[in-house]
């Protein structure tokens, strides 16, 4: 077992099916590419499949806290992502940079709270491998009225 | 010819001027900036030239299939830049990554859709090489309140 | 002195402490990321250390201008930040990509304009290795209601 699937299993965590398009759509565009060395994972919400799992706008209808879990619940899809292109997480050496959007009202000031949610499981799983650069906009809509979206780059061992 | 050239001859389509500035504006940066056998191309909108070419907000002043056909226009507008700095489309051996920036409404839950007509055209263009990762965010406004703005990054040929 | 110090210095500027997160907070992230000849920049907003210096929402309660000048100092806390990485702000050799996110209302039409005050203070620094690739979306929300936040892609030098 990979040393990420076995730090995923000590902390009671279990990947999603990898993200895919709901009913009647296609995604022109790949969940993970891989160039030179490093792996770009697409914009990830908190999704099981092409079961989208919360739904609402940071501010009004979510809470921070609700934020906070669904921005890690896009971690977990990404990995989910991650482990079918690249076979084994253990792949990955560093995480690079990320970007989390967060669905939220016009003057919402706890974009980065929300996004912790996503850096910080990223941390429990690889330590300081796992400390990128990010950035964390507040946006007005994201797809299918999700809450979270992020997009990231890790780097792969060599 | 090349094999681009030819595929957009194929298609019907012309690129426009390569995107520039408002009257009265300079861009203090680059349409495509090349580092390390990429290239990066900066935010392009619906433009030829100086002349932006569709305005407004989907959701609200334009429908989705309007957006769809202004991430189109973004991408003949990036196309045109690429080609000016890389002498040749056919130096574009893969596209990385995107992020496509939706002008809209709150609650839009379609801006996947309307990127779609940016990553529809690359794929209509360059294959499988040209699926690359990409972000959908619904954003408050775009610069001269164009309905779309799309960035990427492509890998170059060695 | 450095090249660039000594040019911040002709031009009258200091930087400022790098970003630190505010009171009850932690980044669990990095400000800056060093990986294969490129340090990416987390988004940095107008601040020094843990003082954030602009709040507002442009085209509501700030003006262009300030904006503008929101941008400058989101450039001058980035640097705060390579310079602590690198050790020396010469180790850059030139800048690649850029996005600008700004806070904004929903039919603010010049965001490219804010965004130059941060592209504009790269390039009198840098000249033309600092010009670079860029979008300046205008979003929702920003951590703390900040006008501006800067994320940014350098090359190093060998």
């Amino acid at each position: 077992m990979s040393a990420i699937e076995h730090r995923l299993a000590e902390l009671g965590l279990q990947l999603p099916a990898p993200m895919a398009p709901p009913a009647g759509h296609e995604f022109p565009f790949a969940l993970v590419r891989v160039s030179g060395g490093y792996a770009h994972a697409s914009g990830h919400g908190p999704a099981d499949g092409a079961e989208y799992l919360m739904h609402g706008k940071v501010g009004d209808t979510l809470t921070v806290e609700q934020g906070y879990e669904a921005a890690r619940l896009c971690a977990l899809s990404m990995l989910a992502a991650l482990r079918e292109t690249l076979g084994d997480l253990d792949r990955i050496a560093g995480w690079v940079r990320a970007v989390g959007y967060v669905n939220c009202t016009p003057w919402f000031p706890h974009t980065f709270v929300v996004a912790n949610g996503f850096s910080d499981l990223i941390l429990e799983l690889w330590g300081e491998a796992g400390r990128h650069a990010r950035a964390a906009p507040g946006v007005a809509a994201l797809p299918l009225e999700i809450p979270v979206v992020v997009e990231a780059t890790v780097e792969l061992s060599a």
